[in-house]
C-alpha cells in the first residue's frame, strides 16, 4: 500500500476532498493511506507555540526548527525512506514525471508550513526537499500537498481504469492535448468537426496530433523547445 | 463581496479546506463568498447524464457542451461579467499577478472539468478560459479550484493582517525568498547566521537580497532571465 504522511497545523483538512471521487475510492479500497499528524503536539507550553518571530526582523512567524522536527521524529519510523517534500514556493517545480517517479515509490512525506516558511535548519536536518506546485502563493501547503496526492494517487495501480492511460501517455509527450467532442452532433449551430465522424482512424489520429501541436505551439511554445525533432517541425 | 461560483461533480468539496483557517476566517467574516453548483442537476435522463463517449473514439469520457451549458445558464445570472475559468491542463499557467488581478475584480466562476476534458465546443459558446495550476494531471478540476481560490482570496483587502504584506512584495519581486531563521539560537549545533542577531538593518537587508537572488539562481534561472537589470547581475 502506498502510504502518505502529512505533517500539518490544520489535519483535519485530510483527506478532505481526496476523500471523494477517484482518490477517495482509491482510499476506500486500500490501495493508498492517508496519516495526518497535528505539529501542534509538539508546540511549546501551555499555549502549544509553533512559530516565533524572524530573527532579524520582518513581517510574519516562522515554524520553529525544534518543534517541526520533534513532529517529524515522533511521527515516522526510523528508516523510513520516503521522499519527505516540504511544500513551498521556493521548491523545484511539481511535474507529472516527478508524480509519475512518486507514485512509484513506497509513499510521500508531506510538510505543510505557513507561508512566511520554516526555520532553515530543519529542512537540512531533516532531509526536506522544497517543492513547488506552481509560481503562486498560497496561505498554508495543504491544498498544495492535496494536489500532490492527488497527482500521485491517480497514478497508482489500479486506480484508474486501463481505459484512461491513453490520455496520459499523450500528456506525457509533452504536447497540451487535442480537442475533445462528444454527443450531440450539431449544438447550437456548432458541428463536430467531420473528420471525427469519418471512422477513419488513421486520418482521425493525425488529425488530433496536429491540433495537439498546434495548440501546444499557440499556448505553450516553452514545451515545444524540449521535444524532439518531430514535434519542433514548424509545417 | 468578493463571490466565487464553483461548477462541479462534486459540489460537497467545497469549501472543504477553504472552509479553515485563513480563507476559511474570511469567508465567516463575509470578505467572500462560495457558491457550488452540481453540474449534474442539469444532467440527461432517469441517470441524469453529463458525459458521453469521445467523438472519433479514444479513452475516458467528455462532458457533454450542452449539459455543461444548461448548468452555467441556469446557476449565472445574465450580465454576470466575472471571468469564467475552465481548470485544465491546457488551459494558460496561473501566476501570482493573475491572482492579484482576479482578487481585484468581483469574483470569478470555476469549472472543474474530468480529466477527460469537456466538449471543446462549450468552451467557446460560453467563454470559458482555460487556466492551468501547473504541468501535471489531476484527477478533476476540483482540488485545482481550491488553489485558485486560496491564491485569490488571501489577496483580498482586510483577510491578512497588514504585517504580512511584506513577503508578497518579496515574492512579486520576482524572486524566490530568502531563508527564514527563529528561535532557538542555536539547535542541534546549527546557528541562526550572525548577521541576522546583529540589529543593523541595513546589512540584514542586503543579506536577505544577495540570499534571494542566490537561490533564485540556483533552483530558477528562468526567473532571473525576466528580472530587471539589477537582478540580472551575476557578481
Amino acid at each position: 500500500m502506498w502510504r502518505a504522511t502529512v505533517f500539518t497545523l490544520f489535519p483535519d483538512m485530510f483527506p478532505g476532498p481526496l476523500g471523494v471521487s477517484l482518490a477517495g475510492e482509491a482510499l476506500a479500497r486500500g490501495l493508498w493511506s492517508i496519516a495526518a499528524h497535528d505539529i501542534r503536539a509538539q508546540g511549546l507550553g501551555r499555549h502549544r507555540a509553533v512559530d516565533d518571530t524572524p530573527a532579524g526582523g520582518g513581517p510574519g512567524m516562522v515554524i520553529r526548527a525544534d518543534v517541526l522536527a520533534a513532529a517529524l521524529d515522533a511521527g515516522l519510523e526510523a528508516g523510513d525512506a520516503r521522499p519527505r517534500l516540504l511544500l513551498s514556493p521556493r521548491g523545484a517545480a511539481l511535474t507529472q514525471a516527478r508524480a509519475r517517479s512518486l507514485s512509484a515509490g513506497a509513499g510521500i512525506v508531506l510538510v505543510c508550513g505557513r507561508f512566511e516558511g520554516v526555520d532553515e535548519r530543519v529542512i537540512a536536518a531533516r532531509g526536506l526537499e522544497e517543492i513547488s506546485i506552481g509560481d503562486y502563493v498560497l496561505s498554508g501547503g495543504e491544498i498544495a500537498a492535496m494536489v500532490v496526492l492527488d497527482a500521485c494517487v491517480r497514478l497508482l495501480p489500479g486506480v484508474m481504469g486501463k481505459e484512461a492511460s491513453g490520455f496520459e501517455e499523450s500528456f506525457e509527450s509533452g504536447l497540451l492535448e487535442y480537442p475533445h467532442f462528444t454527443r450531440p452532433r450539431e449544438w447550437e449551430g456548432r458541428e463536430i468537426p467531420e473528420i471525427l465522424l469519418s471512422g477513419d482512424h488513421g486520418r482521425i489520429k493525425a488529425w488530433r496530433e496536429e491540433e495537439a501541436l498546434r495548440i501546444t505551439r499557440e499556448r505553450r511554445p516553452d514545451l515545444i523547445a524540449g521535444l524532439p525533432a518531430k514535434g519542433r517541425k514548424t509545417s
